[in-house]
């Protein structure tokens, strides 16, 4: 961007420390400000600051004002790409107004809340390496992937009333877990993670009608990254046959910030061959945009990496994830939420939870604090992730953080 | 109730047809008008009758009019157990006024909507005979049901956004189905019902925290009959591992009649024996109010009855449920909903869903418009059931019903 605005005036300063959000970033918040706790607003990140969208629109007279008065990102979401495309480059533009200043607080200023109010939250399982892996772990003697893998994006519905915004501490849950013959109630022992990104639905669909690969620009409105918390003993007892229920309701953090797909063009790269192919409805291979997303993950654990898995391996992507999702007739709703699945790679340092960097705990991690198979109290976790942006830019997709109390 | 009010007047008549909505029972709705079809509003069933109750409240002076002016139950069912019943209370009382009559619709001439918001939605597998004849049915040469199920409620999430209010149409979903070796995509081959009881809840919990059996009547409002509309194909081909998703994902249907759970206490009864005794969490041998509830639920397919499920005969109870739902901390939000999985007692004609009334296929029904094994385009289904009242009266718990409309 010019260092001047259109009048030649001084553009107001990026102070992007780590260069991660630039004005080709520009993802969607939701903040408050000390004086005023209860006043939730909708932000977009500049930098280490925070834009006060509503107040800069109503300020410059914007006729987006309206859809930006509000505490949560849905009336925006709502809108349809259009009206997506038309803030996000009246936003950009705001940015060149030195009088847009007096609305722009300093990150470090402001607390942040979930950015939007969660409809339906379905997740998935559509890294190839994930799901192989846990196969081999907990099937040893069997084939590692279930007959359906590759042809369906396998998922299952979460609990949207527990998925929480990124440094909501994270209580240790307690539940069943099988202890010799019987099960027994207390802190699960085996509290991982699962690195992921969650894909958020702004345009509804009706019941009864299916969302083509090709509308998947249409309906989602923007990503952002997803630690979908996993008790693995409560997990493994309870699961058959109805697949996971209290193993991961207790908690699913997700990111302050939502980054528009808008944002993401440079990012997008086709995802790796299909074998074999896909029925018609999930078969991309004639789609105009190619379906992947080149996102580099980090997983640190109380500040050490411990992987860095890529999101470009992901076998199904988030166009056939919601065209499998709406394929029977569910209907979509702004808020909805669906998340990948652990996304891992194919090599050992890119793999996405404990279960499988410590092989179920055979293997420990050595971290500067000690050797950890799963999580202990007092542990944060933090993901983080960047794409390419355009020009040789890279764009943050926030973090996602999370600390362990005590049950 | 006495014929007159307090002041000698006559009280408006019931015009209870069928003598299920009388004064001891008044569930809660939500309707519109044909002169104002925009306008949804808070109404309580009154015999074939539906009481206008945020007008009835303004005109009468009540206190609790706010509460009542909203298009949805939501802020009622939020406000708390002393909350609702004192609203109850004052319905009752105002039945007795003949001022009333003008805000009494005829049941015939209104809209029934969905009378609440639906938060997250999550359904149990929660009867021994039913899960039982399903195990027997696709794991005939194993034990019939999973080493978990008799030590914890099993559940899953479903899909909020599609749960729809009866009378709404359903449309036969699509999916993936394996046709000999490979899946095929189309119409599911093999729909079905399954009839449930819902529960919902009003007043929310925090994360991290319990709810106890002891605080079940503080948390759930009052309950609704359910169809868990099941594609028998998509689900089998997609269960694995993670359970069902778009084999339900498609419709839920619930009765327009919440029944609070302040009508129902002549209905409590003590739960089947368990053996072996349940963790001490789910453990309700020592509780003061009995776990049960004594509903009388029926199926018919086209205006013919083909079961009659006995709630009465349910493993695991509502409490026990919502203790095991909130065991690892998840939070409660007004509007969650619970069922109880498909009602099925001992007998054959007890079964509350047509692959186990048809064993598969293997037994096909015989109504009288020809042979049912799954459900054909244009069939109707609709589940009514009742409970004992107080002295000898029986209440209605509404009818939730559907017709099946082609893909």
């Amino acid at each position: 961007m010019p260092q001047q605005d259109p009048f030649g005036h001084p553009r107001p300063a990026a102070h992007d420390s780590d260069g991660l959000y630039g004005p080709q970033n520009l993802p969607y918040g939701v903040f408050s400000t000390p004086d005023e706790p209860g006043r939730k607003r909708i932000g977009v990140r500049y930098g280490d600051r925070v834009l006060d969208v509503h107040t800069a629109a109503t300020a410059l007279g914007s006729p987006h004002a309206d859809i930006l008065a509000h505490p949560t990102l849905n009336p925006l979401m709502a809108a349809g790409r259009p009206t997506w495309r038309a803030v996000r480059a009246s936003v950009a533009t705001w940015l060149g107004y030195p009088a847009i200043e007096p609305f722009l607080h300093p990150l470090t200023e402001v607390t942040l809340h979930l950015p939007f109010e969660v409809a339906d939250y379905a997740d998935f399982y559509s890294s190839e390496h994930h799901a192989t892996n846990v196969g081999r772990i907990f099937r040893p003697d069997g084939a590692p992937l279930t007959p359906n893998w590759k042809h369906l994006p396998i998922g299952y519905h979460g609990r949207a009333g527990t998925v929480v915004v990124s440094g909501t501490p994270v209580i240790r849950p307690n539940g069943q877990r099988l202890a010799g013959d019987a099960p027994v109630f207390g802190p699960t022992q085996r509290l991982d993670i699962e690195a992921e990104v969650g894909f958020v639905v702004g345009a509804p669909s009706r019941l009864g009608e299916r969302v083509p690969l090709s509308a998947f620009r249409e309906h989602v409105f923007g990503l952002c990254l997803l630690n979908d918390w996993s008790a693995r003993d409560i997990q493994s007892w309870e699961y058959r046959p109805l697949g996971p229920f209290l193993g991961k309701s207790f908690a699913t953090s997700v990111s302050a910030w939502v980054t528009p797909l808008d944002a993401l063009d440079a990012a997008r790269i086709p995802p790796p061959p299909r074998d074999p192919r896909p029925l018609p409805y999930l078969d991309d291979t004639a789609e105009a945009e190619p379906g992947g997303f080149d996102l580099r993950i980090t997983v640190a654990v109380n500040g050490h990496t411990v992987a860095e898995p890529p999101f470009s391996a992901m076998y199904w992507t988030a166009a056939q994830q919601l065209a499998h999702l709406t394929s029977g007739g569910a209907s979509l709703r702004t808020g909805d939420l669906f998340a990948s699945g652990t996304v891992s790679g194919p090599e050992p340092h890119q793999r996405g939870c404990l279960l499988e960097l410590t092989w179920n705990g055979r293997d420990p991690l050595d971290l500067p604090g000690g050797k950890r198979t799963y999580l202990e109290d007092g542990d944060e976790v933090t993901l983080t992730a960047w794409a390419p942006g355009p020009e040789g830019t890279r764009l943050g997709l926030g973090e996602v953080t999370g600390r362990i109390v005590p049950a």
